[in-house]
């Protein structure tokens, strides 16, 4: 995790300057790495905002933290908000190729792991990975199984729950179970995160699904980078272009620019050398060739 | 149109061999185009099937033209159909750059192209170009304008109207409101059929409203092939086995193999050296290539 805390030191030292506060997302796949994380934090108590200060989410734009003398629409220089995160998994086998151990074990690991978090005030996500369909165990994968794991999970303290389509296998009929049985469980929509990958095309389609039942917060990349070394042949997340257009296109506001957006996913994927996976990025880049 | 009518005269003299009948959509612009087309017909009057002689689709099969002796499984030789094809825009720009005249002057044209077809006992297919947006004209192309127009084509004599979304601008609620204003001009949803393009992501969220409407017949390519000349920008039609595996998914029967759909756009995708923009033929073709 070398790098994970690099990156985490670098925005500590140097707060990026952005319109509203960012969010960094640090996984902490054991109690080791949560005390590699919390040792650094440690470090620079007074540079981040702890997620028992804010008043809600992290997303939200923090009102006390912005300088009166600017005008709102100026970016300015936010403490960064700290997230920690920790990966299970809905089957067995994934769990065992990923973690190596049994679901159970993980989420005794998970365990100290997210109340030590809590402990530190830092606000944590849980992943559940192949929530619809495993590369290991296929399409069936039990979304009863999926809701009780996410049960455990937040009674741990966890404060969000991000349901990974891993492998791009989910479809809308089995993601309306999948949020069928996560509501049974008694798990709030406004709990829950979708992540999705576009591998199969149906990100959009399952996207629809899941606005259909009240969840509004979705994982995406830009330029659709991304996949899983656990997962083979997957592809990246969904990417943001796509999604924000979806998103825009049924009449929500994301505020997102998607002009700009699309930049980022082109200058991203030429720096690292991959292909720029979001149709939409392509279509708007497209356009700006033929006018 | 040299090579589409020596496709015609091959297929005529060389029908395919398949387990349900074949039909052949040949496009006539205008009265030379069909007078082209009847000569090759009539040079082999009895190398295909009438319309008029099917008792409903020529895509069902035709029990009559099977040999009893052969199992029902096996491909047979079926004389193909033979369908003509008209392509009207929504747009005065569009029909202006496409067709170098108005709507209502493409209208005009049409109807002796449609009914000359009609009276040699052809299908005519009508399509409407730009329904969900326009390359020249934008977003907001007018769904009672592509109402009206297909209202006239069908009293033409035109036995279906495929709607196209020749530049992928089409959106969900935007489909909604299409499918809305042919309902209200009381075009049956048997007699439509959706014409999609994945340029902007959105075809199989599009294709969802408009089963939700009742349609049924939607066009597709192999590995996402095509493209529209006077579409600038413009990417291929929505893959077929994007469209298959979505359908599939929601619980509907298409009887297509996937599997040699997606063989099929591999092998037509490097035949013509394009790119198989098919998420799901390449997530098939890598998931086979890990196991």
């Amino acid at each position: 995790m070398a790098d994970s805390n690099e990156v985490m030191e670098y925005i500590l030292k140097y707060p990026p300057t952005s319109l509203d506060p960012i969010a960094y997302s640090f996984l902490a796949p054991n109690t080791k790495g949560l005390q590699n994380a919390l040792s650094i934090l440690n470090t620079h108590p007074k540079a981040y905002r702890k997620f028992s200060e804010q008043e809600s989410s992290p997303y939200e734009a923090d009102e006390s933290a912005s300088i009166p003398s600017e005008p709102a629409s100026d970016p300015i220089t936010n403490k960064p908000s700290m997230e920690l995160s920790v990966f299970a998994a809905a089957t067995e086998s994934f769990t065992r190729k990923n973690l190596n151990c049994s679901i159970a074990e993980s989420l005794e690991k998970f365990k100290d792991v997210i109340q030590g978090g809590k402990a530190h005030g830092l606000r944590v996500r849980a992943y559940i990975s192949v929530v619809l369909g495993c590369p290991f165990e296929g399409y069936d994968v039990d979304p009863r199984k999926v809701a009780e794991i996410a049960c455990d999970l937040m009674e741990m303290g966890a404060d969000e729950i991000s349901l990974g389509d891993t492998t791009g296998m989910g479809t809308a009929p089995r993601t309306m179970e999948l949020l069928r049985a996560m509501q049974a469980a008694g798990i709030r929509s406004e709990d829950i995160a979708m992540h999705f990958h576009d591998t199969y095309g149906q990100a959009l389609v399952n996207t629809a699904v899941s606005l259909e039942y009240g969840v509004k917060t979705f994982d995406s990349s830009v330029g659709g980078l991304g996949g899983c070394p656990y997962s083979p042949g997957a592809t990246g997340n969904v990417s943001t272009e796509d999604m924000v257009y979806f998103m825009e296109s049924v009449g929500m506001d994301t505020g997102v620019d998607l002009d700009a957006v699309t930049d980022i996913g082109e200058w991203i994927t030429k720096e690292i050398g991959k292909e720029n996976s979001s149709s939409v990025g392509r279509a708007i880049l497209g356009k700006r060739r033929t006018q």
